[in-house]
């Protein structure tokens, strides 16, 4: 086999064979296929595509590049399910869904990422908890995992390392936005983690890397059908993501909303989309037979305190203040809240997720690039969204700044970043679609 | 400026700016922007193609990567002249050509490549000459062409050091057939050279790159809009190659068919063809006022003598014994010679060039792989082509070969590259479009 013949048979839009797929992932991994016919490859692949057999294949391949992990001695018999957010803004739902699906009794063994651009990542917001840590052994994973069924750690093993080689080349040659790698680098990872069963929440809006319908339906498909040929039980949420997720936008005030969430009192869209998330991991992993009683169970672990417990006990094993999250207001809070006056009298017809979410990142609340420190403190907490009425001086949201110039740049942007009209507007849906296997 | 910028632009169908590609090429030269960015950038032009300016601008940033020779002071206030042949099977024009416009009093400094593939090599048909060398220095280089108005030499300059980093990558990442990037690398090579004129021979059909007569035009128009914007004089001529050009096939063998085509006695389509050639490059160089006088400057040539003892005159010069030129039954002959009978009565409708130079490269004739030696000696001389009636048992052609089991492998090939049909055919025409400013 020959590196050059497999990209000319793929510019010329033929369908790769799996042994010519893992000819080529393997000879990346090794070097023995160098940068530069990889990355003519990956070009040829953003122009012609790849069926969902050959986006599985890849996906297999670059799951079998590096260490694989078997979870299932940890808890024999177990079930390991997982959720992944394709990411957006305010998405804290891993937040609320870990305790709750683990307070059902289902493991949730969790590695994650940090943020980049106007995407939040979920170890960002955690460690706006004093004291908690991501970096754990395999070990300390495991034992977690054992003993408290919830654990949320960065990546511990040397999981997928072509995933990681193929993305940094994507990321300098133009090639990061190809649907079938997109979707072969977000299962790799999840394949190699030994996850059983996987809820995927695919974002769809000007807050989410596919703004379209279209677009999400396609990646959430064929993500499902990778999940489906590589024998792992996986449904996809297409959900709302025009509009940042909740109300509030920042680490802290996350966490916040989290905590807010499991006591029952989270915004009305999260509440719910927490609730369905959690319970499609319950009914995929067989821990609930069907749909009512996976939300009777998710209701049970809110409101019996469980889900609560669960994220106290799962924040203290990993090092964290457990007295934050009983006494949120001890969280790290911003010198400087300013209000946003709505600018007219009217409905909100938008709310634009990205503007947000970027403005949160220009408060320090996010990176501009790879290894910038963040703020904890600082975000936005939203006071109206799509379908709200508000009138003129109204607060649309809060901002919470380190310096009042910080305040007052992101009132300007956020003022901008609402559209209010004189027509009752309805407010959008949480979730879109369903795609299942 | 940003490379990644620079690939997505291209990707997504922009068309560059001079400082961009100018940005590219150079740091691809330095080394600043390293293999995979070129490779994705070559894959997305592939795809998306250039414009005439965006080819040009190419070629030129090409051209300005290494050494410019400027050839005025050789012989002060005359046209530097080239001519190019896209290359095809059968191709000796330079031989015949250079001698004659020589002879004309227009000099020819002619830097020349080896063969691959089917398509021989100007300085591989020399080099069956006793003594020839093609290696001078650049000072022999002008020299000659002061004293003896004609040289060809292996490139002797450090010309275009960029069209041969990007052809080098081209080759391994499936990105070669792509237009302005042919055009851009050939032209690239003759502005370097320092040529006020060119002729452009792009050779059309089986036994050329380009196989079809839309292609071979867009190539030609392409190239010549490259010359234009770069105010250099160019025409081009579209020439047959579905059937082999001439009837020798195979390096001495054409040797001897130019040294009689320089005596009047060439096969028809070639004489025909070397006469344009060699008519356009006089008239493109204002050395002759109009078609007719072109055409008798060079029968004049011919018909006296000059011309061939040009040829002699350079032969020698760079080292050639010219008593092989004068008795060419002296030139490497091959033990072994068998004539190829027709299976059938009937009219030649295809001899299929391709076929007939790869039946020439299986003889010897001709390099599998770069560094491969070649035989001078092997080849194929044709009896009958495209129009030819011919009887069962007559030879279509006859295999010069270093042994008999090689002369009935070809024999069996060459058979099957003759198409014979009881219908009469009209023999092709040579010439088959100008393409011109």
């Amino acid at each position: 086999m020959n590196p050059v013949d497999i990209i000319i048979k793929k510019r010329d839009g033929g369908e790769l064979t799996r042994a010519e797929i893992d000819f080529f992932i393997q000879g990346m991994t090794s070097g023995a296929i160098p940068d530069y016919q990889v990355a003519a490859w990956a070009m040829a692949v953003y122009f012609q595509g790849m069926s969902a057999q050959e986006t599985a294949d890849l996906t297999l391949a670059m799951a079998a590049s590096g260490e694989q992990l078997d979870l299932h001695d940890v808890i024999p018999g177990a079930m390991i399910v997982d959720k992944h957010s394709s990411g957006g803004v305010g998405d804290k739902t891993t937040l609320a869904v870990g305790p709750i699906v683990a307070a059902c009794g289902l493991p949730v063994g969790k590695m994650s990422g940090r943020g980049l651009s106007f995407s939040g990542g979920t170890i960002d917001k955690l460690e706006s908890i004093r004291g908690w840590t991501a970096e754990l052994s395999e070990e300390q994973f495991r034992t977690q995992l054992r003993e408290i069924g919830l654990v949320v750690a960065a990546q511990t093993a040397d999981l997928a390392p072509a995933d990681k080689s193929l993305y940094a080349l994507r990321d300098v040659t133009g090639t990061v936005p190809s649907l079938p790698l997109i979707a072969a680098s977000i299962m790799s990872k999840k394949l190699a983690a030994g996850t059983d069963a996987i809820v995927l929440d695919v974002k769809c809006g000007r807050g989410a890397f596919m703004e379209t319908l279209d677009d999400a339906r396609a990646l959430a498909r064929l993500m499902v059908a990778i999940g489906t040929l590589a024998r792992r039980k996986v449904t996809a949420l297409i959900t709302q993501m025009e509009q940042p997720l909740g109300l509030a936008v920042g680490n802290a005030l996350e966490v916040k909303e989290a905590i807010a969430t499991l006591h029952g009192n989270g915004p009305a869209d999260f509440q719910e989309l927490v609730q369905r998330v959690a319970s499609e991991m319950l009914i995929l992993a067989g821990a609930a037979a069907n749909s009512d009683d996976a939300q009777s169970q998710v209701q049970r672990a809110i409101d019996s305190g469980a889900a609560f417990d669960k994220l106290r006990a799962f924040v203290s094993a990993q090092g964290g203040d457990p007295v934050q999250l009983e006494h949120p207001e001890n969280l790290p809070g911003a010198p400087v809240q300013l209000a946003v006056p709505a600018p007219v009298s009217g409905y909100v017809h938008r709310v634009d997720a990205r503007e947000v979410g970027l403005t949160s990142v220009a408060l320090g609340g996010g990176r501009q690039k790879k290894g910038d420190a963040i703020d904890p403190a600082v975000g936005i907490v939203l006071a109206a969204k799509v379908g709200s009425e508000v009138n003129a001086g109204d607060p649309l949201c809060t901002v919470h700044a380190r310096t009042e110039e910080a305040a007052h740049d992101a009132t300007r942007r956020l003022q901008a970043a609402f559209t209010i009209a004189p027509t009752p507007a309805d407010p959008l849906p949480i979730i879109l679609d369903h795609v299942t296997a």
